[in-house]
């Protein structure tokens, strides 16, 4: 357990676990009367990318949990190419920890990740937060060759976490304004900060995405057996995944409230870090079988 | 202002306001630091199908007013065949009762009457609710003509309110218990009660309807000049007014959160009313320019 002094993703210190020789990169900081949260990370990001004013919010009531899946960051071995084999890293992990049962924030793949967790083994999460995700058989999901996205990333002018301020958020000056706090949140750790990504981490994922896009049978119909409470959020203006998976989710899975923030895209969690922790700690806080809160 | 004893919608008097001639049924009850809360209310709905489980919570952090249009309840006159004459009518009420701005909470017909009220007075309200209703342009809505609600609303069974639980609520064991409990809510006002609605009442507001359905020019750009924070309210499976509807609002509105509830239809509110009302509460508390909260 950390102390209060180190409940931030700011100075929580890495840590490494060995499961059947592989080497997992971890923080794990906060505490408080609620299970564990898992925080599943997105596309090429690592742990350097959750946001303290998400994470450190969240770690005063819980231990809060962050994640590099195997071949991110300073996790060991090769990004697995779907979504099922970073699950299993996932649940691998969380067995390596010797915990049976937690919460799971998986924001983008980590949502991914998390949906097909929960299909193997139910009884690993209690409650779960899916931000700016989609389910298998999803429409439009990480498609960065699109011209609207692939002007952005392309741009020149983009240096380090710039890019994230255009691909994350929207355009309009209030969007943007948070955007700027955001990466100057992210940079305040200054030291033990994980490597970035490469080429290597990045097509692997793409080629998860590319995979989950897939269905079999009737659309959705996975969704319907995942009883647990769920809390499904997402800016309307997602361009990196659409809020239209969001509704999907929000249809098909029995028990979830979906939560849409305006003027807002894929980041919507860092945009709103308020109002999303608020959110989010008071459906964790709650006890009842019902997803509304 | 009337006492704590009476602030409930199971014993606040039934008052009338004469405007112009005409004569306004009202509610009015609770208080504490917020605005008032402008009720308006669905389909053939009057002053006593406010949920006391809504209404009573609400109103112990500021007044709540319930309001018959004209021509519905008590109130005097004929309903008006468009939403744009029932809109003049609740702001004439309004200006009777000398407020100059309020909350509102539109639930249905009602929020199509607060979209209509905003648009022409924008200072009239700082923050709306908008519940299971449309936009102008909107689609399917109230098409009660459709085999799978028109056999629920004829069916024989019904007395009372028992079409309520069967139009309001899903099929599942939980919607349907929380369809009995909220009917019993309803019921529990004994005395001062509206008169039922007659067909005449169902036939003009069915017209309103149909007109509300038409648009000119780009669909949903008249949401995109409505700055008002605002919180759209809709169940995933409402058949009568559909959670599309609520989509198209959260993504047009420029300020604009949406929350939709699981395994619930057209009335979620009513399904879900402990969490409603602690969502909209803390929604009408925020003193911020954003809706996200």
């Amino acid at each position: 357990m950390s102390s209060i002094k180190t409940a931030s993703n700011v100075t929580a210190p890495t840590q490494f676990l060995d499961v059947r020789g592989r080497s997992y990169a971890y923080r794990r900081f906060g505490g408080g009367p609620g299970l564990p949260l898992l925080c599943l990370q997105h596309f090429t990001g690592t742990l350097d990318n959750w946001d303290p004013a998400v994470t450190d919010p969240l770690a005063s009531g819980r231990e809060v949990i962050l994640f590099d899946n195997a071949g991110v960051g300073r996790s060991t071995g090769e990004v697995p190419p779907t979504v099922a084999q970073m699950a299993q890293h996932s649940t691998a992990f969380l067995e390596g920890l010797r915990i049976d049962e937690c919460d799971v924030l998986g924001y983008s793949l980590g949502g991914m990740v998390a949906l097909q967790m929960v299909q193997i083994r139910p009884s690993i999460f209690r409650r779960m937060i899916l931000v700016g995700t989609a389910p298998r058989g999803g429409e439009d999901i990480m498609h960065l060759e699109k011209p609207s996205l692939a002007k952005r990333i392309q741009d020149p002018a983009n240096r380090g976490y710039d890019v994230l301020k255009r691909i994350f958020f929207t355009s309009s000056p209030v969007s943007q304004a948070a955007a700027a706090a955001f990466v100057q949140r992210i940079s305040e750790r200054k030291e033990d900060r994980e490597p970035a990504p490469g080429p290597k981490v990045a097509n692997a994922q793409m080629a998860a995405f590319r995979e989950w896009e897939h269905f079999e049978g009737e659309r959705f119909a996975d969704l319907k057996a995942i009883r647990h409470p769920t809390l499904v959020v997402n800016g309307v203006h997602d361009e990196m995944i659409p809020v239209s998976n969001s509704y999907r989710m929000g249809e098909n899975l029995p028990n979830a409230v979906l939560l849409t923030y305006p003027d807002a895209g894929h980041g919507s969690l860092f945009q709103y870090p308020e109002s999303f922790t608020r959110q989010a700690a008071a459906f964790l806080s709650s006890s009842s079988e019902s997803a509304a809160f």
